[in-house]
């Protein structure tokens, strides 16, 4: 359908066919090269200052610290002050949903915790651990984590499955007194939502008239339909594998009937086909595919999300062809969503403020913030900044650390 | 008594009088200055490699993990190549026997645990994290380490109280596949052994035929008996708050039983005065404090370790007047025996080694190699080498890690 005339910021973006050269010319990644880079881990501890005479020993170690764990014990808000807590996330995983691979164990998720507690540092200056857990029982996670509560300052939950992330998530919360956050549920919905405001933004409408399709009723979805509802979309309309998420189906689990309950405004029942006639906006987070003939279907200035990784619901030049702005998850494709724009300064945010939680209002303060990086500059092309622009995480963080001084949940 | 004369290494040493100055003249740690060194803690997590660029952010992170954490998932050994985990100790306390504060919880304990984990990185090169739990119940701390068992490679069991400390170790030990020690009973253990092979040496006496005393029956006693009579000393006598632990003294729990079967080969009643009279060794790990009257009932070339911190159990220039040779726990006396001779070489030589376990040959090995870094230049103020000493660890993992193989536990 008709596309608007939007200029792009990259030459390297043919308008005239719609077609979108992928971002980055480099040589492709070997499988060497991947295996070298992370040959012994990406992470190490480090001493903030050396440990290099008897004196560093003596104020460092025994006898001198123990006047530091003798103030912290009279005082115990002085942890905050005295131990690297304060600035800890601990990268929690039972490593069920892990990428695209699935439930391949807490072992093989290692390398993308550390890869997550590297982002943390790169991005927000924040320490990080990823803590990997041999067991998948809610009650079991939520339990280990409140006897481990003291030795960190927030909880970053990641790649855990859907329904049980809802459960765990919502547990942890209540349990803990510190920020805690399922990246794969909230960090997606804040970029999304990031994305969607500065597409509505470039081609001129308005976002609570929307009619938003999202395919995948897991983390993602969910999070996604909840952080647009809250907003201001109202028609919302939800596709799992067996079609639209809608009050009556059988078989509903209770998310997906509370889900229900919220979306699907108009009461549409069917599939992919039915959901995205007109439909404005697509935002695939399923891991399968989307036909081109629907993506068609949609409304003139439509706007595509093909989020999966590595394989998008649909190709990004299949879907430039019938629609205005087109995101993927790809680093190789311009408009990249990725959770790095959003869960280090979200975290960062919190902890300067000394929150107690995540609230939906930072959320949707940190989603505006990314926008605000590139409102100067919007283009077809660039929706959202760049997952390398350093600006992100500090304006994030400052407008996270802002909504919740102004929630009072400090 | 009499004392062999025995040539000094320090100037400061006044043999005529038997006083030993500070060995450190150094203008005394002020509060202000521990506090100022422990603002936002003593450790950091930063990145082994730099991510800078598109491409690195597609190595570490997504797409590119994805093929490290499919490898570890086909072949999980793969685990300890491509994460940090293989060379991850995790330093863990439920903070219930803090230095000599005794039960001041975990939060308070963490200062203690990172410097635990900043002198894991200092002298062994290894990265190790402080985990403190808010939970004092064996089941539990047992629990939650077999739930973490993934997220690390070792575990330092650190400042747990007597007696759960014992049972929790075994249970450790017995729960997870890899080196698990319990450091205040262990770590001293080890130091103390290499510290009284260095005396005797120097004295030109004979370990086996020694009369050995030891004040304190908690966590380091019970280890320095244990390590005392794995090594050869067949006259071991433990004193506790009550007197001599003996067979048929009434109210000793299960540890203090076992114990009392094990040692006071001369079945000795009563307390001090009957233990110390004509004994060899006195070894302090009490927090009480020691009559010089007793001390000077010891035999001749008496050896006397008076390790409790901050307050010897006798002050080491009042040891002196009788003893031929005396050691402390404090830097500013000679002859420190300090756990971090200990604990940075054993891990990093079970690690070295894939050792499974840490057993009591490896842990003999370690106190040898202790001692050899200072074997040949031994001097009446010098059993030990300095904590500082970066030569001992290296020699330590070297001596742990053949001691693993030899016994076959990799």
């Amino acid at each position: 359908m008709r596309r608007k005339t939007v200029t792009s910021t990259e030459n390297n973006v043919t308008q005239d066919e719609g077609l979108v050269e992928p971002a980055i010319a480099d040589q492709p990644i070997t499988d060497e090269e991947i295996f070298m880079a992370h040959a012994g881990g990406k992470l190490s501890v480090e001493l903030r200052s050396p440990i290099e005479t008897q004196r560093d020993l003596s104020i460092a170690y025994t006898p001198g610290v123990a006047q530091v764990s003798r103030a912290i014990h009279g005082e115990s808000a002085l942890v905050d002050k005295y131990t690297w807590t304060d600035r800890l996330v601990a990268v929690v995983s039972d490593g069920s949903a892990v990428l695209g691979l699935g439930d391949i164990g807490p072992r093989a998720s290692l390398p993308v915790m550390e890869g997550k507690s590297a982002l943390f540092r790169t991005f927000a200056g924040l320490n990080s651990i990823p803590i990997v857990l041999d067991t998948k029982d809610p009650d079991e996670i939520v339990e280990t984590l409140i006897r481990l509560r003291p030795s960190f300052g927030a909880v970053n939950l990641e790649d855990i499955s859907a329904p049980r992330c809802f459960e765990i998530e919502r547990r942890v919360i209540e349990a803990l007194d510190c920020p805690v956050m399922h990246d794969d549920q909230h960090g997606t919905a804040i970029v999304v939502l990031a994305a969607l405001k500065g597409a509505v933004r470039l081609l001129e409408r308005n976002l609570a008239s929307l009619r938003v399709v999202i395919s995948g009723a897991g983390a993602a979805g969910v999070a996604c339909a909840n952080i647009l509802l809250a907003a201001g979309v109202s028609d919302v309309v939800v596709l799992d594998s067996k079609g639209i998420v809608s009050t009556g189906r059988e078989g509903l689990n209770e998310f997906k009937d509370d889900l229900a309950a919220r979306t699907n405004p108009r009461g549409l029942v069917g599939g992919a086909a039915e959901a995205l006639a007109g439909a404005d906006v697509f935002i695939g987070v399923s891991a399968g595919q989307i036909d081109e003939a629907f993506i068609a279907s949609m409304n003139d200035d439509a706007i595509v999300f093909a989020l999966s990784n590595p394989d998008p619901e649909i190709h990004p030049d299949v879907a430039a062809k019938h629609a205005a702005v087109v995101a993927t998850g790809r680093s190789d494709f311009p408009n990249q969503i990725n959770n790095v724009l959003a869960f280090p300064g979200v975290f960062k945010g919190a902890l300067d403020a000394g929150a107690r939680r995540i609230t939906e209002s930072m959320k949707i303060a940190a989603a505006e913030a990314i926008l605000s990086v590139v409102a100067d500059d919007l283009a077809v092309d660039k929706i959202v900044p760049s997952p390398l622009d350093h600006r992100v995480a500090p304006a994030v963080s400052a407008a996270v650390a802002a909504a919740a001084h102004a929630e009072g949940i400090c």
